[in-house]
């Protein structure tokens, strides 16, 4: 890391992928930091408009960057880049950055990847799931899995945190302590799980039109969505055997939120007490997770434009089951604000720095 | 019935609580049966007002009757009655017609009712469920459930319909060709349902207040939501043992639309195949269920406004299980427009009259 | 036109741009037609696919024909031809049409041309606004400007019919009987209209996305949305002088709807209730305008998925000056609804034949 | 004031009406600004009650004030109190304010009201549109009108600030400039105004319920709405002569966001350049108010959950015309960002504090 990185002075960071939603939320984020400077910000098919001609609420911010091709960014001069690239692009993106750190002899910037690249610890998996061969699977292992809850302890000195996805961070805040004390079991475990546009991204497909979308509601990736693996992943190893996850993502017609309604089966002997005090528990002193109060329903109204999490769990109709809720705004917690908590963590700043806002309601 | 009821003739109709969406959608449905003219228009505190002033997009049809309180319908002169009140307020307004025309020797309109308070055969749970005894448990073995594809043979010559709820419609759609050939396990079944925000009604509370529910998304229900009493009951007859649901509703800003994502465990020996062909049968000769194409996601927006369902059954990520998923319309075939259905079914007219405009979409 | 015409026999139709969402719409009402049926459906890019695959909500009546290219439709064996296509391509295909139908010796099927085409009277006033040379300039003078209301004499024996664009509509219903009776002055007309986002079709665009119109809302055409010179043809014809309309249309996040809110200035000695009579005798037998009672606003909930106008004038605070508002579905009266509207009178059916169905609110 | 004003210290605060939506958001706008410390929430109806059992997306501060009467608060140990009841109960309250500081002796704590009760300065004008007597027009000479922009000079030392209504302040930041400088004629301005539903609060009636307001749109207030006469007197003020203003206001579905269509009459010799000018001159260093480039249209996503105003002056059809557009956040620069704003300028302190977050986008 260069020199800037003393930790009571201001952060030099760039943003790739600046003209998308995960760019834009990050940057958005970033005005609010007050150890952030955002001084690069990159974009492919845009390189060199203005910003406020793709992202118009950024014109009362004149003085922002231009955007500006990836290649033409001086990484050396940076503490940090926020990869908010497409899959495959971004590990392309990454390379280059580390490549061109290794000639100059500099150490790199810390890589913060909002891509799905560097998610999964095995590159064949990810070659299966992402129909693209993974160029890098020599930097797998030391990445660390950015799920910024469980991941204190390997986030300072991380070369490359890997932000998880938005349905698996939600999944995940719910599961994890569950299934690392083994209160339920590893399956199955049935995920409905419900998101709003944004989470598709910018793209021109006729999914993605208001007419097409709005006044309607309707399951997708029926043929397995790529967060399952994912999930998977990161539940298998807590409970330390293989998890099985059914998961049924939908698309619901607003722009932020993602809730997540999760069906488990409860161990034997445990019982809805003992889900709630793990929970509480694991998030006591968790700055952004909020177990609410007892049958108090999660809705993503409670979280809209922060880096909140809002929990909670039920008892079932099933006495062997019980129903867990995560509800998350998909593009700070899900997304852009866990980057930011990722990076404070890393950096040693206090973990809620610039990400302190109050949701917006309504 | 009445000497009205000729087969060819038109047959007069009240619907009551016509101040409510259900009631409204009753009449715009009405307005399009070439067989239907509705003569009276029950409301209760809105008694008195044009109808117009309560619903205005039937400014168009100036001709209407004004609305008026129940009391003062001549039940005697109609073919049937739709019933759109309040759970509570529907039984005692039955109760009334019924008495008023054997009072009088007349033969009394055919009830159809939309409500809940005729759904549940025992009137114990149904107690237990909506707080409210009911004053006419006598009059429950002859009631006829009125979930159009599975009552044909009962309909004709039905005295009172209860036609089902909008979340049971789609459940119970998605579930009964199934259970009857003991296709799958009558527990556990897991249900994710959403639906739009008119299937709360029009009752002034804050959660119903635009601005609450707007860009939010949240599930509600959790200690147990009135519709599962009742899919429970149909499910446990079909399955010829008792049935367990967990049934997880989700309120969703939209208008219009309910679905149903079912994850349901296959018997031993079943497949997914054996699954779309027991609905395929079921339902080739059903004008308003479509079985969509395999692999086709069902959508709310391929059934808005329209009686239609659509369906389809998919593989899990567990073997063992499969997920069964419904769409449609809350206020047709959840509600008002299954209640023209049963009506044309109960009078031997064609099951699809009055019902065959396509779905509106953007 | 061909000898299927016989006044009491069904009518074979084409509709080109059938993957469109005038298409559809129209598509939509012809399956509610008694005396339409559809025997093609044109589309050009997505020729060969099945209609289903490009508009789920037709999955309940599979046995559509298939789409297919314009140039593969044997238009001598239609009575009518619904073209939906984009400006420009709609004159080719047009033009297409009539020169088969010449070569042939048939008599050409009735065009009816919901695109800008023809609406134009002047081939000039058209290249200047659409940047494009229209290539038959000899069959302006024939055509027919179908706003329905103001062209039952001219519709009968029409040969082309061209459809009012969506904001003409709703601004001439509400400036046409004010205008030709002269109680308004023809200038400063200022016109502020609202839009539902369905109006902008189908296209790629960024603009048209979900995540970029939700929960937003904007002017456009600033700099001249070409809607205005057909508002201001016809004005002028109706005012004998030259009109001057300020015309601002703006995007609304729903997906039906428009609203036109104009104030106009009224001529010395003309009042309010000289606007109402002139609206109230213009559209006392209209069956789709209507002027709502005296102090009722209207809105596009009045009239969703119709194809009926809901019309009502106002005092201003400027006594000097009134304000006229109109609600329509732009899908509907606005395009696809009057274009059946205009077929009926043409072919001398009753005017409102599969037309009746009322809105649909929620 | 108290001694705890100090201009470097922490600024304690109440705020009254806390269970609505101005209040709320003046909360969340506190909860980022560094200077204040929110000590007392006011309610009546809900007092007693957690805050988060009314705005559930404040369960991740449970350390917040309950909510507790407005009589129960200490007024004397506060810098400054926010108003935002409604009209009416808003006066009683700040003369209880005032009068409880005089009999203690104390200085009273700024008073900023978000409430119209001392926007119009003729307690007469008043009563004649809120149909509610005016209890202390004694205070009205000493009341600062706060829209911020014009402001400056008079808020440092005000006792009582009226913060603008949300419409008044779109229309007054387009138009003030414009009539200052005598640009523009006080007679005919024509105001077309659309709001998104947060700005008709939390109250309980059928207009303001999801399933009336959504996927539909319509003007308001068409007999006078109350915000007309308050922009009358700023601008009559401005052009030191009676200014009337033509103002119809719209309900759009979406929560948040106000939009300003306004057409100006150009004085004798002025051109839009002019009037450009004048906006860039007068807004060169207003923190909040964009002069957007050349062209481009003002949208309320510019602005969604931030403080800022887009504005934007075009060409008009009519020559002697021209369009101003300014979009702002109803509830932030419209009403809550706003009292900060003036709080700050009030108090000294820098005028963007607490205020600098971007807008939410998408």
């Amino acid at each position: 890391m260069s020199s800037h990185s003393e930790s009571d002075d201001i952060k030099a960071v760039a943003i790739l992928g600046a003209s998308g939603y995960t760019g834009a939320e990050a940057l958005r984020l970033a005005l609010s930091h007050p150890r952030i400077k955002v001084t690069a910000l990159g974009a492919e098919r845009k390189a060199g408009k203005r910003l406020q001609s793709v992202f118009s609420h950024f014109h009362h911010w004149p003085d922002l960057p231009e955007l500006q091709a990836s290649d033409a960014i001086d990484f050396a001069a940076l503490d940090a880049v926020f990869v908010c690239l497409p899959h495959a692009a971004s590990q392309n993106a990454i390379v280059r950055i580390l490549d061109q750190a290794e000639k100059k002899g500099d150490a790199p910037p810390l890589i913060i990847d909002l891509s799905a690249d560097f998610r999964l610890k095995d590159a064949e998996v990810y070659q299966e799931w992402y129909a693209t061969r993974h160029i890098a699977p020599h930097l797998l292992p030391q990445v660390v899995y950015g799920l910024s809850e469980f991941a204190h302890d390997r986030l300072p000195g991380a070369k490359i945190i890997a932000c998880p996805g938005c349905y698996p961070t939600a999944c995940l805040i719910s599961l994890l302590p569950l299934a690392r004390q083994k209160l339920i079991r590893p399956s199955p475990i049935i995920i409905a799980a419900l998101s709003g546009v944004s989470g598709r991204g910018r793209s021109l497909t006729e999914d993605n039109l208001f007419s097409e979308t709005a006044e309607a509601m309707q399951a997708y990736g029926l043929d397995g969505h790529r967060h399952r693996p994912e999930i998977e992943q990161e539940l298998s190893e807590a409970f330390a055997s293989p998890a099985m996850v059914s998961f049924i993502p939908h698309l619901i017609p607003i722009n932020r939120g993602e809730l997540a309604t999760i069906t488990v089966q409860l161990e034997d002997g445990t019982c809805i007490a003992d889900l709630r005090r793990a929970l509480e528990k694991c998030y006591r002193e968790a700055p952004f997770v909020t177990l609410l109060p007892e049958g108090e329903v999660p809705s993503t109204r409670m979280v809209r434009g922060s880096n909140h999490a809002a929990l909670n769990v039920f008892a079932d109709r099933n006495p062997k089951q019980a129903v867990v809720m995560a509800a998350i705004d998909n593009l700070v917690k899900g997304s852009s604000g866990q980057a930011i908590q990722n990076f404070n963590i890393a950096l040693g700043l206090p973990e809620t720095m610039g990400l302190e806002q109050p949701p917006i309601f309504p």
